[in-house]
């Protein structure tokens, strides 16, 4: 582990003097009030080590990231029937987020854009009583510390700003592919975003998409192998939304992004990561981060291609 | 008028035999049960004669036709402050209504597609409690003679069927178009739509249009002349859908249809006209009623252009 | 006519301050060279008088409003068979032409936009050996005194920056929906559109829409009435692009529209009228140009509505 | 080795039976002649050695594959700089390809969809006298063998029906995104198409890819290992159109496909495969072709997630 630390000083040092550039996300108003130069990072390995440098145990909001556990946990209820629900393509363009939900009535293209979100938080209330309590029980089973923790501001403004999301929960109703209440859904959705780790817990949260499903630190099983690897060409060919085919070719690892800032990546059979600095880049990846796992992808020759 | 019975008579001869060709709308289940072989027609003369034919004293779903009423009366409290927040452009087509206004910022092409008409609705729900009671109230004082009634069971129903009405609804408000709730909107909305009125009764309502603005029977300046000429502009570019550019070249006068079944038309100086036939061509317009406008121009050689 | 006369002056009085504001057609570098505060304007009547003020006799480039006689021709030719190569519906916007021309397999939505003004020049390319010299003739014809020029640098400049037409010709091509070789119908088409008129010209031109579709100077039957009452209706409907509902909206007259300053219009049963004035507002229509005809309706109660 | 021709021969008895499933490519007549219930398949190792099945010796119209070719050959001439000109991410959907390239300003989003492979042929136009010579005598190199063949009829019935790619290429080239005329590279483009080769050929020819851009029986380096990589990273992204997210969650491996019916895949460090059966499922890829891949991973778990 030596190394990693080394390397993570590296990458450290190599990145401080531009931490700051791009900006923070203000779409609404508790997320634009984050400092931008902050930066952590961690790789968590099966044996349950944590190498960290920087702000890594400082908790920041998650937002998107969470889409992949709320995923996971409605692979869990549903297994396969999930993809009659959402498909596994990615979608090529945000701006025609809602006339490609249209045309494809109402069934959204992949689990990571925001309209297949609101439908794995549709099948989670199908199960939960609390759906997003269920994503934040599961994190703390796999992170293996801790309560998590909502910021219940974040979610307020979240709620207050989701027009969009309710327009598109509205039309995805229309077609009939939303089973609860459309106020019930979008309350879990921008609550389950609001949920706040460090670096350090979401490294170690990743870790079983690493080891064919299972979790290093349990033994437990937490997907089949198999759906842990799908999971895993998901976040290649959608974690990071229409700058996927960028992050392909540049870093070349799984990777899940959030407006917050985190960007957590998987190494199969070696370590899961996580990366967060606030201020993104135009397609609103954390700018320091994506470039901190490029730095980590050269130096280690990590890739999966 | 003899002459207009007279020619009343030939296009019913005339239409009898092709009765229920075309398909009811069923996209709520109200409507679906209405017998498609129903025709009526009327004409009102300014000097407040109304010659009719056929079933001309049933009374039928408005649907859109409300909007014309509903445009009127937000005409009459904003005045030309309104075009800041709705266009008077053809919309193009309607497999790209969500795209088109999220593509133009919430703000809809015209007043008279869904989401136009919605923004007239919350323009209402600012000036008036009740705003559905408002157009009621309008229609029964043009039309001079009785309450105007709503089938509730419509209004339910168009309630229940209004996803992508919500779904425009909340896209208009994430960019700041919409100032009142979104239930409420709808709510009004929806029981506006639900207006029962006859041939006989929409003939009359809509004749100040052919008299530049001014009520023939009351004499009341319902609209300045200026705008009341916009209005029927707006009806011949935008009053039937995606057909406008059709019933223009077919038929040459402004006109509002529903689909319910009926269409208004305007011929200015001269008369308000309304035909009633629910089986509906694949536009969304009354099959027999268009031919039965075609008809009256062709015979009278009425026409704007 | 003497009423006509003042009413010019009065109008290029209050107009002759505000000339040059906008913006001159910049697309090919032929017609940004021209002066952008030059006006004129031309009302021909029934009898053969025409009044004019300003640059009425300057000849400019009439761009689009070439695609209205060529448009004329090719119903001459074909009747309503031209219906079904060509719809006549307002476009809706020109920012989605290739998607709409494609997801409705190269039939054009109506005439006046581009790729509608393409297949016109496709049905005059199987009926005329020189196309565009067909559509000169037939100006020639209709105004009565001159032979039409060409100016062939707009003509060559139009050639070498016509990719975009280009592109919808070899899609419509594609679909079926284009008979001759793309180089001739791009040429015939490039060519028309280089011709120079002046203002009194066109309002002598366009005088057989106002009386009928007969020419009032010849006694000849151009087109039956009732086709050149459709031209008129889709000149109103999709004369200026996706302006066409504001045009409705503010002027209520058939009009159509050049990028070389040019707009042509037309009241049933009294005259014919051009407005020629460089600058171009942002929707491509003489700025000067639409705000005369404002002030010529307001100052006639000319409408057709 | 042996191993493998045992795998390949479970599979070929596995989907022996369903051959001919699906529909051959019928957008061009040539391809539409071909019997469906063709089968072959091809692993190529590191060391030289090839394992086949069925008719992996017959040849067959490479069609897309070539783009992959073609790329590798314009990343040795421009490096970097290619990204200039075309981007790498998913295309999302085919429908809208060409507003999307409109939208977007003639730049296509990845070098494996039309537009972007039309680019391609324009920079080898413009640093090879005879492009698709170049990427035939590149392909003849890399297979080590023989003379690769043209099939002329399959390249001129591409010609003659190539309207759509006439149509985006004109489109790109008013947005200066193409510098060569547009015969010149809609010929090369379909000259390289119809390029014939066998699945043994294509597994040799891909197997650079596997070893970090060294051709293992040449030990040349076609491409420097971090180019080789994304090559890789493109082909997962965007090698199969919009069936990209499905490929890489079922079969997890780098691929390319073709019309044909061929699709080449790369498993990093271990292999170069083809496959060939004529019969395309609705996304256009090889139905019997997607199931063998699928088959090889399954058995052999490899997979790079």
């Amino acid at each position: 582990m030596a190394h990693y630390r080394d390397l993570l000083a590296r990458i450290d040092a190599l990145l401080r003097p531009t931490l700051g550039e791009g900006r923070v996300a203000d779409y609404i108003p508790e997320l634009a009030k984050v400092a931008p130069d902050q930066f952590g990072m961690a790789i968590a390995t099966p044996n349950g080590e944590v190498e960290t440098v920087g702000q890594a145990a400082t908790p920041f909001s998650v937002q998107s990231i969470s889409k992949l556990f709320a995923l996971v946990l409605a692979i869990q209820t549903e297994g396969d029937d999930l993809w009659a629900r959402v498909g596994r393509e990615p979608s090529g363009a945000p701006f025609n987020a809602l006339i490609q939900l249209d045309a494809e009535k109402g069934h959204p293209r992949n689990p990571f854009i925001n309209a297949g979100a609101l439908v794995v938080s549709d099948v989670l209330c199908s199960h939960y009583a609390v759906p997003e309590n269920a994503v934040a029980q599961f994190l703390s089973r796999l992170e293996g510390r801790r309560l998590i923790h909502f910021d219940e501001r974040v979610a307020r403004s979240e709620r207050d700003h989701c027009g969009r999301n309710a327009a598109m929960l509205h039309l995805m109703q229309s077609y009939g592919n939303i089973r609860n209440p459309v106020d019930q859904v979008l309350g879990a959705y921008c609550r389950q975003c609001a949920i706040e780790m460090t670096c350090e817990e979401l490294a170690r949260a990743v870790t079983f998409l690493a080891c064919g499903g299972r979790d290093p630190r349990t033994g437990e099983q937490i997907l089949p192998a198999a759906h842990a690897k799908r999971v895993n060409a998901l976040m290649l060919t959608c974690g990071t939304y229409d700058a996927a085919g960028d992050f392909a070719f540049r870093i070349g690892l799984p990777v899940k992004s959030g407006v917050g800032g985190g960007i957590v990546a998987v190494m199969p059979n070696r370590c899961g990561v996580c990366v967060w600095s606030p201020a993104l880049d135009r397609a609103g990846n954390s700018q320091a981060g994506a470039r901190a796992l490029e730095l980590l992808t050269t130096h280690t020759g990590w890739t999966i291609f």
